[in-house]
């Protein structure tokens, strides 16, 4: 937002989510005090009813006239719109459009037209986004990522594909919207850009975790091979997990950096005591009166973790419910060969006393993280 | 947002951006309904203040105890006093944390802390990121873009920098946030990792446009060889813009493909009547009187312009002020002969009369973008 308004006419842009209460109070005040206000993709304003009956609303008409191409029909109009608000001079005229199909699209247009007039300034209001609303209605899906707009009339499908790919090789979370209702592109090609990307997402790792979030707070959780195509609408976002997204209940959760702090136990520095001197087992240790004590057992190496607590259910662990306590019990990945070899590996480095694993739990936890991308599929 | 609520006991999740005023209604009304306030980050709520005077405000106490490692203190410091608000067992807990220095962590660490206990149902209320807030301030700078944390202490710098290389080779813009003040990597470490990623963008394109938005919607816009590191400050957040970000008065805009509405002229039909027939000029024609009409002219084959009007200023073009004309006299880009020979190539494919320049006006446009990202540095 320009610090200094020197326009004798003020346009807010504002986008609106799916819920009137996702405006924010700014952009709130100024539809209180504007003019006229320009409902640029027809939204359902019921609920600011009683705010805004005394203003002028224009929506977007649906007529075609002759030298109307379809193709152009919804951003003419729009633009057409404002163009006449414009002429009219009003002093203060409020753009609400939606923000489920396109991003970013609209300030764009809108600094465009108010870079053809003089005296004319635009405010863009800060809101949330289909990336914020879509997370928060997942829970925490996202951490580093890459948002995609499905259908970019003039983007190469080549220039789709190598973003895909790329976002996915890299281990980016992927926000996809626009999958559907883009007029500006035929169903077919609409249709061919979402069979690409399942393709390219199935061909790279089809069982990645996948959430859709529709409008209304409506969202479903998945594996990506599982996606009900059904489900999918205009106002659908997917998020695509990477590797070290999981499920935890209800939510879609990406293991990152934020972690439960660590209560350490004795039993703990005892075995990595051991540990440290080579005098714990290697392999499978037979003599061991709780074996088999997990499902996929591989390997005792570490029959203590070295990134107790992780407090990350990735690999299977979890909070004993009402207790402080968390178990890895379910947690089969410190007890296959190959995780075991990879820590190997990286362990020595950082361990060189027991207190290590109090002090140096930061390190651990990027060495746990570098192995599990190294070994999971 | 989940659909029931099940538990005795709500926790909400707010993430508050630089300005009161970008709060939600829905998060406004949550904290006005809360018995307890978690003030995660200690945020100054003074504008809050009137709403908020009844009520029991925890801030987070900076005392280190003994076994309080300081690279845990963050973290354990709110995540305690989560725990105590849930072990007194309010009805209605809302935390509020600052986004400014992480996106998406905490709803993580919420996630699991509310999976240790039964009964603790939480709502994650979406809100205004740095990225809307960024982008907001900016004007319109992202299209697909790659949102990449700097300072996450369990990755490694391996995996970073080839997060950063893959954005910038496949034409994504660029969102970088956590720049400083992370309490969890050295200051050392940080530095690195800045530096690190100014090498990086300066050896693919030192030119690339960047935006620097800090609080108080402060912003600079530059070269990123241009960036003075004085400016960045915890707040900070960088957008690096592709090659089709450009600057639009005070605003930093990434071309795309919501574009004003074309007005054709007949002139151009005339001379693509007559370029279709292999009648135009091909190079310099030295015979015209207006010659030389462009400062770089390498070529006359598009003495009218097959994309005209772009509407778009990446390439100099420019609406004139209170005009509705749409003036070219700046864009030198479509008299250099690579660009011409790149359009020449694709152009033959897409316009075989006239009335394509009308009709097919978005393959138009998407044969530009492919051009310009081919020919532009």
């Amino acid at each position: 937002m320009k610090d200094l308004f020197k326009g004798d006419m003020m346009i807010n842009l504002i986008k609106l989510s799916f819920d009137i209460g996702d405006l924010t109070i700014n952009a709130f005040n100024a539809i209180i005090e504007s003019d006229i206000i320009i409902n640029y993709d027809n939204i359902d304003l019921d609920d600011l009813d009683s705010y805004i009956r005394d203003k002028e609303i224009i929506l977007r008409q649906e007529d075609e006239s002759e030298e109307d191409s379809n193709v152009y029909s919804n951003i003419k109009k729009g633009y057409s719109l404002i163009e006449l608000a414009i002429s009219k001079s009003y002093n203060n005229v409020t753009v609400i459009c939606s923000n489920s199909s396109n991003i970013y699209g609209i300030a764009n247009l809108l600094i465009q037209i108010s870079s053809k007039h003089e005296d004319v300034e635009l405010k863009i209001y800060p809101g949330v986004s289909p990336i914020d609303y879509s997370s928060a209605v997942l829970g925490a899906p996202l951490n580093d990522f890459a948002a995609i707009d499905l259908n970019n009339p003039i983007e190469s499908s080549n220039e789709l594909e190598n973003k895909i790919k790329m976002a996915l090789e890299n281990d980016f979370v992927l926000f996809v919207h626009n999958l559907k209702g883009n007029e500006f592109i035929s169903n077919e090609d609409q249709n061919n850009n979402y069979n690409r990307l399942k393709e390219i997402v199935s061909d790279f790792n089809e069982d990645l975790l996948v959430g859709i979030v529709n409008d209304n707070y409506s969202y479903e959780i998945c594996k990506f091979k599982d996606i009900r195509d059904e489900v999918i609408n205009e106002s659908s976002t997917l998020i695509i997990g990477n590797k070290l997204t999981y499920r935890l209940e209800d939510y879609m959760v990406t293991s990152c950096d934020y972690i439960v702090k660590p209560k350490f136990i004795s039993q703990n520095m005892d075995f990595f005591e051991r540990y440290l001197k080579d005098e714990t087992p290697k392999g499978i240790d037979y003599d061991c009166d709780y074996l088999p004590c997990h499902k996929k057992l591989e390997s005792c190496d570490f029959c203590y973790c070295p990134f107790y607590p992780c407090a990350d259910g990735l690999t299977g662990g979890e909070w004993i419910k009402g207790k402080n306590v968390w178990s890895c019990q379910h947690c089969d990945w410190i007890h296959l060969e190959e995780p075991c070899k990879a820590i190997r590996e990286g362990l020595d480095d950082i361990l060189k006393e027991p207190n290590d694993l109090k002090t140096k739990h930061i390190e651990l936890l990027k060495l746990r993280r570098e192995c599990l991308l190294k070994t999971l599929k």
